[in-house]
């Protein structure tokens, strides 16, 4: 997507042909830093510091490690050295595992000699299936966009709220939840987003909001309490969010808040769509409140808030008393009755067992019992 | 309520017997500073910089207001002058017009050479009165909390989960919301309270997070985004707010996010009361959604926050990227079909038409339509 009016992604290959350049994610929304992927070493401390974050984007960046891993030693114990390393700079992304794995098992069976090629080959394939998988995640959105669209009559802009960061920043490009709606923007509909704060980690006003502004479409910021009260006076069409695991029948685990706009979307009869990749979907479980296990991460990200000082500098201060207990849990469950529908990449299905079966029937006999 | 181990209230008057003390609630909770004012003008001053807020507190303010202003001139001039300035001090506070009013045509009536000591006699009656009401609340509120502790079988603790600030600060002691859960505190009852942050102005983590820690009720603080997964896994027993405005029929304007956690208790069969002194009944309306305007804030509440840098310095960050809109919507409400119950002065009643005339017959006839 684009940032100062020229396309960019989240990752790519340096002119050189074998460093890896990346955006410093840590940075936005006040500065826009690249650097440059030279090690292994650097490539494991980009993802575990955060520099790049969002699952996807993790992947693409492991894939890439391994490359710059081998540049240096192309044995196996190398090879699953570097796995090894890159595996344990974020304990639950699912598609660091899956990634490093697909590209361990194709290496083994290549030749030392051919491995850095191969390999480089390999991280680009992973890189351009994230692109063409979330393209058609936009492509599926962008109609039921359009569709509101008509539904409202063609009238005034169409009013759209996400939660959290769902964009191209979390993946290599277009992003999940973003995806049909860079894809509408750019197509002309007169689209506008509600962009939900985030709290605590406020990925939503520094990394959505970011992006959007980036690309030319219209937002606004609000913190997470607001969507309710616009969602009573009409003033949100439709509510696009990704989702982090979603189960067989459709129930969403995604950011904490996600469940409470879901909510209130049903309250007022405001269409609540999720957007993920099928790699989302944990087929093995259905009852995501009672299954999917939540994160609780430390408190200090509740407490302290980090943003610009007038003079520039980025700075961190406290917000809770000293003394005060804090807790902080990551992501809730969105169950199914409150999801619309689902915009994956093969479509646009009901979130429920037969609606998920339809799109994946490969899957059927295998999923979760609800 | 206590702070440091030692009972305090949120103005008082001074030993002199003519000055008035206040907490600077825009320090906590970093810093508990204690200031005096000894003009009119550092009144109006200490009201319009948020020194002082919350309705109630903002009545008695402004009633001592007036005492200091008679002490530099008794006439008839003076007094009017005084009322205009403190009325004017915030545009939207209830008690404040309520309060001066009574003041003023209280005043007119007494000579002024007897006006001076009239006014401080009246400014304490008001505090009193407060207080009483609040404490009437707290036992009302109470016997909720103990009923619900009960069906609970007693074992843990009992998980009261609140929004923004109704405690003691916002009104001269005891508080709204608060009161209750100070008393079951008091009475011994394991009170355990979740305490929203509070977006955008934070008056849960830094005003009901520092009321609780000082009178050692335990607490935690999450981000609003917390309720409704913390509701979905059986952690959260009753919700209580306060209300800055209730309509005939039960709706409540309250801090805007309050509407997402009533919507996430009935969706979880958890009660949600709200507590109110009868002076926030608008008998006038029936549709909150409908007929309560909506305060649209600065944004710079949302897109700048601050706190307490490491070096103990208090510093403002910004938080959204420049050229990002924000929007800042103070309230939202809450319609009837969502509160248990009211916890009022008076008693505890539903939320309707009937249950609000059966403890407020006197009422009955001038409310407004359904």
């Amino acid at each position: 997507m684009k940032v100062n009016g020229k396309g960019m992604r989240s990752i790519w290959l340096e002119p050189d042909g074998w460093s890896v350049g990346i955006i410093d994610q840590t940075l936005l929304p006040h500065a826009l830093v690249t650097t440059r992927l030279t090690t292994l070493a650097e490539a494991a401390a980009a993802i575990s510091t955060m520099q790049v974050r969002g699952a996807p984007l993790i992947g693409s960046a492991a894939a890439y490690g391994l490359c710059l891993a081998l540049r240096a030693d192309r044995s196996d114990a190398a090879l699953d050295d570097a796995c090894r390393i890159l595996a344990a700079t974020r304990p639950t992304a699912i598609n660091l595992r899956w990634a490093l794995e697909e590209m361990r098992d194709r290496l083994h069976a290549v030749p030392p000699a051919e491995r850095v090629s191969e390999a480089y080959r390999q991280a680009a394939a992973i890189c351009e299936a994230d692109v063409a998988t979330n393209r058609a995640i936009a492509e599926h959105g962008a109609t039921l966009l359009r569709e509101a669209w008509n539904r409202k009559g063609g009238q005034g802009r169409l009013n759209v709220l996400t939660h959290c960061n769902a964009g191209w920043l979390a993946t290599v490009d277009w992003g999940t939840a973003l995806a049909p709606i860079f894809k509408a923007h750019d197509a002309g509909l007169p689209v506008h987003v509600w962009v939900d704060e985030t709290r605590p980690r406020n990925q939503g006003a520094s990394l959505t909001a970011w992006e959007l502004l980036q690309h030319g479409v219209p937002h606004t910021v609000i913190v997470d309490n607001v969507g309710g009260h616009l969602m009573q006076h009409g003033e949100v069409d439709l509510c696009i969010t990704g989702t982090d695991r979603t189960t067989s029948r459709g129930d969403v685990a995604n950011k904490i808040g996600t469940y409470l706009k879901a909510l209130a979307a049903k309250d007022n009869g405001v269409a609540f769509y999720v957007a993920l990749p099928s790699s989302t979907i944990d087929w093995t479980i259905a009852d995501g409140v009672a299954e999917i296990p939540i994160e609780q991460r430390d408190g200090t990200e509740v407490s302290e808030i980090t943003g610009r000082l007038m003079n520039g500098e980025i700075a961190t201060v406290r917000i809770v008393p000293e003394g005060s207990a804090v807790a902080n849990y990551a992501f809730d469950v969105t169950p199914a009755r409150l999801v619309t529908a689902l915009i994956t990449e093969r479509g646009v299905c009901p979130a429920s067992s037969e609606g998920l079966l339809a799109l994946f029937p490969e899957r059927r006999g295998n999923e979760g019992r609800g």
